[in-house]
């Protein structure tokens, strides 16, 4: 049997994918990220886990490929800074992971590879031309134009988060205001169900989160109902930009946010219908992404393809 | 000697451009554009004054590009609808001329053509990420990420005329409302002089356009200075969203508009600079285009080629 590896490096966990013919994925071991330890512990960890996964299964292991956070050097396999590993600098995964194997590595940023994921395995299955929108905590977004990946001059084409909304908007931590993660991430939809709830001289919920906010609004409290109302509606005008300038045939929403369902796309496909150029916003679809936590792995798995197996 | 002619079919004028090695613009012929004939009236000046410049410059001729308004379908070489041209539609414009000329004919968009002339004859010479606005009545973009002009589902990929920037702002004739190119294109430009105008309980100016609007701002009148201040700010958000999007290298400025120069470019920067995130806001340049009307027939005759030469 010939196997592809697919690891998903998050803050928490460490996601290792099993696949045959690097379509299915036939196991997955799940360990935790040791993200505050030296590169050389999570490197171990990733190691140790590839290995225990081949010993239970006999085979050819063909390639190996890794979405991590932050900034990657996907042609010389380098993680350069991770957010969310402290000790992470320039850390040679690739030749690590290739000295250890023998077989080709591939990495590249987490997000793209989510991005990747979907498209050749989940809600973007066929098509040249998505958005993969990822709305959790923040807003991360892969985009896929004339079934090309985009990189951009810096390697950071694709940040929807920060779309400028408001001039004078909520403060972001980019360092301007207004940014559309601002009002549609957790963090935003939290903030506004505040804002909402003392504007109707109600006090603040603790710990509130979007389920909760949407448990609420199911049970038809107000201000979780125009909480949703507010995030659903900006995020349609974010995603008729994403319609007007990138052109999708899909736009595929995942993420904890994404759980919303319909609280938050309803409101958001009645915006683009109204407000996106006619014939783009007829041709693009909105929906919930398929892979859920499996697509990173999944991605990941298809960064060595036939076509780009490295020298 | 080898040539390649570049068309640029405009609602005014077709210029005909005659390259050698697809580089070098030699000689041009402009005639006008019978824009209300029929289309095979407007083919015939095409053909004839291809004809009479091959006549003036004997040598062999090795493609023909043409750059199109409206909507292009440039696999088959088929014009099937520019608002332009009121009985224009499914014209066969590669076909005519293949046949008239016995050479690869390559049709494409106007807007992307032109992109494609700046590309590799003007402003963006050398880079894989570009962005090109041409700001004049309207404002149209051309797109390159990582080497590709971006099309996208339905070919529309790049409208970031219509990038939202006001939920409730001025009407825009695509039926949404609060789109960039309703504040700083011409028409946007001298709209806003009117409310400055008026704001300041000044008479309308009849005939205000942006270049009058420019030197009445270079006179020191503040309605006009104030108008291009406005102008600017709003255009660097726009930017601002392009740098975060796209991930330029660099945004070349074209059309009338482009004229106002640093009117309209310093408050632009400026927001860039404020708003735009870290890395890909300092790695972006803005500047204006290099190569005038001439950056349509320059793009026309980068369209067939090595690469790209038909069956």
């Amino acid at each position: 049997m010939a196997y592809t590896i697919g690891v998903d490096l998050g803050g928490t966990n460490i996601k290792i994918g099993l696949f045959a013919d690097r379509q299915r994925l036939i196991d997955q071991h799940w360990t935790p990220t040791p993200a505050k330890a030296p590169p050389a512990q999570t490197l171990q960890a990733i190691t140790a886990g590839i290995q225990a996964m081949l010993a239970q299964h006999p085979g050819d292991l063909t390639a190996i490929g890794l979405g991590i956070p932050g900034l990657v050097d996907a042609q010389r396999g380098i993680s350069m800074f991770s957010p969310n590993f402290p000790l992470w600098q320039d850390v040679p995964v690739g030749a690590v992971l290739h000295k250890e194997f023998g077989v080709p590595v591939r990495i590249d940023n987490d997000v793209r590879v989510n991005t990747i994921g979907e498209w050749r395995l989940g809600a973007g299955q066929g098509e040249s031309n998505l958005v993969m929108l990822t709305i959790g905590t923040g807003l991360g977004a892969g985009v896929v134009v004339d079934g090309h990946l985009l990189r951009g001059a810096t390697n950071s084409a694709g940040e929807i988060g920060h779309m400028n909304m408001f001039r004078h908007g909520r403060p972001c931590n980019c360092g301007s205001a207004g940014c559309l993660s601002r009002y549609v991430s957790a963090v935003g939809i939290v903030q506004t169900y505040r804002e909402k709830r003392a504007a109707l001289d109600l006090p603040a919920v603790a710990a509130a989160t979007p389920k909760t906010i949407q448990v609420a609004a199911e049970a038809g409290e107000a201000a979780a109902i125009a909480t949703y109302q507010a995030a659903g509606t900006l995020l349609g005008f974010g995603l008729t930009n994403i319609v007007n300038m990138y052109n999708p045939a899909v736009i595929i929403i995942g993420g904890g946010v994404a759980g919303a369902g319909d609280w938050l796309l309803r409101p958001a496909r009645q915006v683009v219908a109204d407000h996106a150029l006619a014939i783009p916003g007829r041709a693009c679809r909105i929906v919930t992404a398929q892979l859920g936590n499996t697509a990173g792995m999944c991605g990941a798995a298809q960064l060595v393809r036939k076509e780009s197996v490295p020298r």
